[in-house]
């Protein structure tokens, strides 16, 4: 039976090209600073979100604890959407690792606004915590592969600087962001203070994620990352992929985009889904299953070849490079066709 | 000019039959557990909890931050209210020290139902945190002073027991709940593994608080109260005011009770402020400040000898022992004649 | 049967005066500031070590570990001694609480010196961690209450200004020091950033300890100290005890030293233990056993009413206030008696 | 100017034949468990290790990290070697990533033995910390390379299982070990419970370790790689590396240890260092620096184009497959000719 993976698009897995990359890659020991590869992706990286360094990290969630570790520091809180990845999926990295306390906050679509946040900042005394961090998610995973507009990304950047807290994006899927919403990369992180940024997801590459910022933070966060155990040796050959990721990959995204579109108008259609098209934005789609039983319909389109993931009474869809438009054309008969 | 405290009833100070508990009480050095006057307050805690076993601490703060450390675990999330004392009023303490990752829910009056819970259990998947705790607050500070009904406690504790979560009651004030709902304090925390409550809020004796819990609970508890420095040595000094206020305080909270009350039915009868007289359960009250600036307000009444706390656009007042019920009757005129 | 307890100067009761000291202290909430007892004593602790500002905290591990989380740093190296209170005796707090590596060292009697200290400093390389706090002990407790001179203190000063580390005293019982040699507490104290000394030792107060330092320091230390637990309320109580010991108790630590050196002529007597007498400078003493079995020892002194600790192969014995001279002569004569 | 890089094992690059193997190797989303290349190589790696499971992570300082929190949990003491790499090269980690309190023991080359733990280990007192894990290193690095007889590692276990302690074995090079020694790495670590070791030193793959053990810990392991953001995706790519690192290099380190050898014979023939060649037994070789300047020695190397390390007045000098036999002739012939 052909498979359809639309579980997650950390599943994508090395082109031919992207293996060629790699395999030719020039490599040295990069905890001493030696691995050209390493080096030109960080410069890369730097270049493309506007910032002074990045640096690699085995996984996003690395990419998102350092900054929770570094910029909001321990003793104080993170204000971030009460979906966001680090609530849910960084196995309470922030508080048992960080030491840092989130207050989440709700915000349709994933957007924080100034208004959501200010009652959520705290009084200048003693025995509050200070707040130490905005931390902002662009696409929203949770909320639905959601974007923020310029206008959404300026108000908090305006928030922020007037309170003098700084920002980090999770931009797991920043380049799905840019990409729909046409504004550059560079523009978006503008707006913030640190940003990650993921190779493995619908970039195609096998491993790892960029983290981005001024010199002094990467600096430090060079030193975390090895205190986390997460400086690697060779590590060009996964640098050769991500580089190789950047160079070709971010284009495509749209296709993906489309596609989920695509699935979206099909579940629509089918009895015991439902979505509106309208607010699929990028790769990432969520089908609600009005009786509830998420679980019970991901297992019956898992026997048709069908994969995607329960969330609660949610179906969550997402496409990738490892689906064609064609396969999509196919899952959507599928889908079509269940009768649940 | 006379000075009406009702910022909160931490503010109590030892009456002086409580001064001469202290005076003549016996002590030792309570890290060997040579302290008579600790020892059997710890006894008397544990009984009127109906729990096994029972250690002073000198804060409620401690007092929820080991259960937090021990019961919940590192990596682990607590369920709470959104509202809790441990979200606001404990310097993120539960994430830098225990290593907890809140999980905040909301809920009306403070209570947390089954049904609100439910949701933010975590399947059991090795990329997921774990539901490690579940914290409630009786009566519920932020919420108003307000009481869970037994009902409301059967309901958690049964969920809780099915699916094998300890339950920790943060009872800073669970005598206040026990003197407003008529349930008592033993029956109350039957409903629950552990419970922190405070000798030093409505109670009147200067420091301290019991966490109460099982014997093997307890003997951890006593080891992390250690390693935060909370070990004290003859600090049956103490232990005998807490002793005095457990045989003579409680019943006299009613009249706490009472003079919120009365305080509540002036405030909603001056033009500047709106507060439900019905809402106010026990000894805490929030006046909202339809225009916003409760600070404003509170620095209006501080200048006529009315001291409350702001909390974003409302006002906190809380009765205790140091306001008697004649000077609520003066602070009630004060109020009333309070033009803004 | 008599008991002469010589387990610990931390055993000490509060006597008639000083009970009636704690007895009429005026108090108020010093979580808000406003207990006028606990200020006479912050300023009173602020003055005689000639810091800037003090914090009165509820234990001598308390007062260590603040300075560990603020002035060292999650992720720093404290350098201190191998035998050191913080390594020994506070339950991993340092580790554990404070995130701090230890980098013990030895050194004879306690004494840390600058050729000691030196091969433990790190290069600056990212991937090393980094030495933020020496940590010193005056008098060395687990060393045999032993004292720093002048020209040892001013040594480990310059080293620790020319690298630019801060100093913390573990002063729990520096007070003995100062009466030992002579040297004022303030000219101690003037060698290092942070101090901490013990109220509750043999001063005689029943609980206690106060941290001193910087103004900006000791700001931040309120807040560590509440996010710990440590942050009580009408506190004056203690704070009384405290203003009364450091008025009356600490010349009389010269009786206390003068007890310790008889037991130590006394016990180089018998034919179980070996002390060399003038290695006894304060009020602590350890007697090493040589065929091994301090425990014995120590249960056969206990049978006789003489309490002291075994550590290993050896007793400890401490005087204090709680033994008079004529007591420790008596418990002389019990010791010499002792057959083994 | 041709290289001869003795600075470490960690420099070595992937040869033409490990690249091959890891261009071809099929991959999946490891997170998911997935990854065939991943699953092959976690089973080899238990095999080899005698141990029911494995897990594939970033480094060695991860490898570490994870058995001390999950087998020695916060609040606790681990006992190691005072040179042990945990205690200088893993940037605090073990204190403030896993909460541990390292209990550093010394010990000559390397080893620990029963007699010199035992002092260490903590009575069972409410108030002291539990010791909770005894940590060992075969080969122990910052003592040259050392070995562990069969004698010392049975030793070791049975003081452990006594004491009922887990110990966990730094086995970064426990393949150079098993070559020197020719005690199998399935025997060594059958005297351990957890075991490390690296793909990326000696073995020549590019990045990562294995950490072994029993089902349950590894499963553990598992949640605790994906919190500190060390779960990585489509990462069997490297594995392939580390699959043929097993099956080709662990023999040829046996020409690493004859050079390291030689280069320690030529080193004792210099005037200016000092070194013992019958201690060198691996690939690792300390040469004394007399008059103390090591990195003055070291920097006159360099520009002749023999790169090694200095550590204070030490020189480290590693072999590995980055420099044959061929080369290292080459290296002795201008340390020989070296005039400091």
């Amino acid at each position: 039976m052909k498979i359809y993976d639309l579980r997650s698009d950390t599943i994508t897995r090395p082109s031919g090209e992207m293996r060629k990359a790699m395999h030719k890659a020039e490599v040295g020991d990069d905890v001493y600073g030696e691995d050209p590869t390493v080096n030109l992706l960080e410069e890369t990286a730097a270049k493309m979100t506007g910032k002074k360094a990045a640096l690699f990290v085995p996984s996003g969630s690395m990419g998102n604890l350092i900054p929770l570790y570094v910029q909001c520091g321990r003793g104080n809180e993170v204000i971030l959407h009460e979906n966001s990845h680090i609530m849910h999926y960084e196995l309470a990295s922030a508080a048992t690792i960080a030491g840092v306390m989130p207050r989440p906050v709700p915000g349709e679509r994933g957007i924080l606004t100034p208004e959501a946040i200010r009652p959520h900042l705290r009084p200048d005394i003693y025995y509050m915590a200070r707040t130490g961090l905005i931390e902002i998610e662009n696409t929203h995973n949770k909320e639905g592969g959601t974007c923020w507009t310029e206008d959404e990304l300026s108000a908090i950047h305006r928030f922020a600087k007037k309170h003098d807290i700084p920002v980090h994006l999770d931009g797991a899927r920043v380049f799905n962001a840019a990409v729909h919403t046409g504004i550059p990369v560079k523009k978006i992180c503008s707006y913030v203070d640190t940003v990650t940024f993921c190779l493995s997801k619908g970039l195609g590459a096998p491993v790892g994620s960029l983290l981005c910022g001024d010199s002094e933070f990467i600096d430090e966060a060079r030193r975390i990352r090895k205190m986390l155990g997460g400086g690697m040796r060779q590590v060009g050959i996964l640098a050769a992929a991500g580089l190789y990721a950047l160079e070709h990959n971010i284009d495509r995204l749209r296709e993906d985009h489309l596609n989920a579109k695509k699935l979206a108008e099909v579940l629509n259609n089918v009895s015991w889904a439902k979505v509106d098209p309208d607010s699929v934005e990028t790769n990432i789609l969520f089908a609600t299953i009005p009786d509830g039983n998420a679980a019970a319909v991901s297992s019956a389109l898992k026997k048709k070849g069908v994969l995607c993931s329960g969330d609660g009474n949610r179906l969550r869809f997402v496409t990738s490079m490892e689906v064609s438009s064609q396969d999509i054309r196919e899952a959507c008969d599928i889908i079509a066709a269940l009768k649940i």
